[in-house]
């Protein structure tokens, strides 16, 4: 035995961490305890109470500790646009950028066939009844642009066609990338979605 | 408001850890609460748990949740040889190697009279009193190699000088070590301490 059954127990707890191997955890676990008791002993309890008391929505499956949610909540937001997103990680994305000012729906993740992830399993009926119950003006589908999100986008597209009109995020060349090292089927994107220069 | 205020609080409490910084926090946070729920708790008892039992030894320093610590209990081990090291990481280092098999004494550090920590900050007057009191056979002083680690090693010296056999660790070119990349240091050392070789 090379250390004590506690710190032992607390290096492997920490491996729970993403990114965390046997190193980082045993240097997290003595940062602790040698420099920081007082902080750790907090980031335990906070740690407890957010495991035990952050839920889901009832309404966006945004993650919470108040039912609904603070956006279901705020009355100053847009009811007719609704943007579909695929985890609570991307209503944070869209909410940092402030410029956004509906409301959301968040699915739980996108299609994955070949792992037995269907339209059930990323909650897609729920949303179908959503919009059957009160159709906003817009849906804006903000997935991501690879195969599984693009498969989900579609897989929506069909489920909504023609209960409301139907958005999503523009594709092209990121803010800050150059020309000569964005792949192929980005410039081609970008190229047919040409936009006008309005002088 | 772009998170709930639970999810922000834990967001800032996992900063506490080394290397954690807003990104990676946030990323440990969601992946508790999207992910891995039962283990988040697990971990947050077992920090909390760690962090309000884990003691220093008494007669080594140490960490340890057991008075006296597991080495300083373990009867098998030499009473005649004492290694003289800066913190319990250093006593889980030299653990690891599984070739020390005698008793250990942690300082809390090394002297560094700029920064204030002076011998009394160290601890060294407790070292000097538990080697007055019984003397090993043997002192190890297992200090890093740096001007910290070097002034210590002289004090230690300077103090224990005629009470005990003295010795350090041997320095010279590491394990591994290609001689091109080596500092001048660490080769004269190693020129100057060369061994013999036994046929």
């Amino acid at each position: 035995m090379s250390m004590s059954p506690l710190l032992k127990s607390l290096e492997q707890a920490f491996r729970c961490l993403p990114g965390v191997g046997p190193r980082t955890a045993l240097r997290m676990s003595l940062h602790l305890l040698e420099r920081d008791r007082q902080r750790g002993i907090h980031l335990a309890e906070t740690m407890k109470q957010a495991l035990e008391n952050i839920e889901h929505c009832e309404q966006c499956r945004n993650l919470t500790e108040s039912q609904p949610c603070w956006i279901c909540q705020d009355e100053g937001r847009d009811d007719e646009l609704l943007a579909i997103v695929a985890s609570p990680t991307d209503i944070l994305a869209i909410e940092q950028s402030g410029l956004f000012q509906g409301r959301y729906y968040c699915l739980t993740g996108l299609l994955s066939p070949l792992d037995g992830v269907g339209p059930e399993e990323i909650g897609l009926p729920g949303l179908v009844r959503r919009i059957h119950a009160s159709p906003p003006k817009e849906c804006l589908i903000a997935l991501a642009s690879t195969v599984e999100g693009e498969a989900t986008t579609y897989q929506i597209i069909t489920a909504l066609n023609g209960l409301t009109r139907l958005t999503r995020l523009a594709q092209g060349v990121p803010v800050g990338g150059e020309l000569d090292h964005l792949d192929a089927s980005t410039l081609s994107q970008a190229l047919s979605s040409r936009t006008e220069i309005v002088n």
